[in-house]
């Protein structure tokens, strides 16, 4: 097992929200492999609890899955955009609040499998309402849940989203020992 | 927010282990979109627990993230087969164990905003040596953890993967209140 050399890579699809490209590698073994990768920037998602300790999620039909679903928020982060910037811009854009604090929780690679796409994880609190500015979020609908009962929610299949899932059950974890 | 009615659809891109489709999309505001899907079969993910407590994890090079990661063993499910029988195939394919328990933990999508990839999440126990005969699996290192571990390596950043964090937890969860 070790690093593979990649050989040549080439664009064959440019979308709006991903392109994908083909490389050519070289295996450790010598063999060649022909990969497929979705590049994507890097996106933000956020486990965001107000002061009464609710968490907010938001429910919107998903194309892809061809469903609803109960996600935390979350969203790519635009050129020369830091992670927290694009955060609080999210947020406002998503949820209609502002977080005044906004720490790291950790982060994650969404499908490494094929996709380039790293989430980095942030806890927003200190929650202060602000105006809905953004055009592509009137299919959204914010849910807001007691964090007593996330973790049901999560092993009952109603949050059913793998980032949702990392992410609340990382948060989870931390409060329970927060010096970890 | 409503279910989006779907005006046409067409394929883009046809690869290796996906496809790219873009669909013509009306939204319940009336306004129409586009948006890439990538299209993907339903793939299975792993927690397997030996007799000793100890997690099997991999340990391998992804092309999409350009460095090795820590990941529960997961694969896709071939076209006809059920989840558990992915399961064993592809335990015995990647860890050379075979596991004579299969029982479903859950399941989640892995990147709803643009993959229709669903990914059922199951514990693989009473494992059993079998002779590894894949092809492609030169390039996976397995690594044992025990399961009193694996809550560090989550929270440390060492595993990193949005699948593994999701199921790792869940089970722990589970575990913790198996009647939940």
């Amino acid at each position: 097992m070790a690093k593979e050399k990649k050989l040549s890579s080439k664009v064959v699809y440019e979308g709006r929200a991903f392109r994908i490209r083909m490389d050519t590698v070289q295996k450790s073994s010598g063999q060649s492999a022909l990969r497929d990768v979705l590049e994507r920037s890097d996106c933000i998602a956020v486990v965001a609890v107000d002061a009464e300790d609710n968490v907010l999620l938001e429910r919107q039909f998903r194309t892809a899955a061809g469903k609803e679903l109960l996600e935390i928020p979350a969203g790519g982060i635009d050129p020369g955009e830091d992670p927290e910037t694009a955060v609080k811009r999210e947020m406002r854009e998503e949820t209609g609040y502002f977080p005044q604090k906004v720490t790291r929780l950790g982060g994650f690679y969404a499908s490494p499998g094929y996709s380039t796409e790293y989430l980095y994880l942030f806890l927003a609190t200190d929650l202060t309402p602000s105006q809905l500015f953004a055009e592509d979020t009137d299919e959204i609908e914010l849910v807001r849940v007691p964090v007593s009962k996330i973790r049901r929610l999560i092993l009952s299949g109603e949050i059913d989203d793998a980032k949702s899932i990392a992410g609340l059950l990382m948060y989870l974890e931390k409060i329970k020992a927060p010096g970890s």
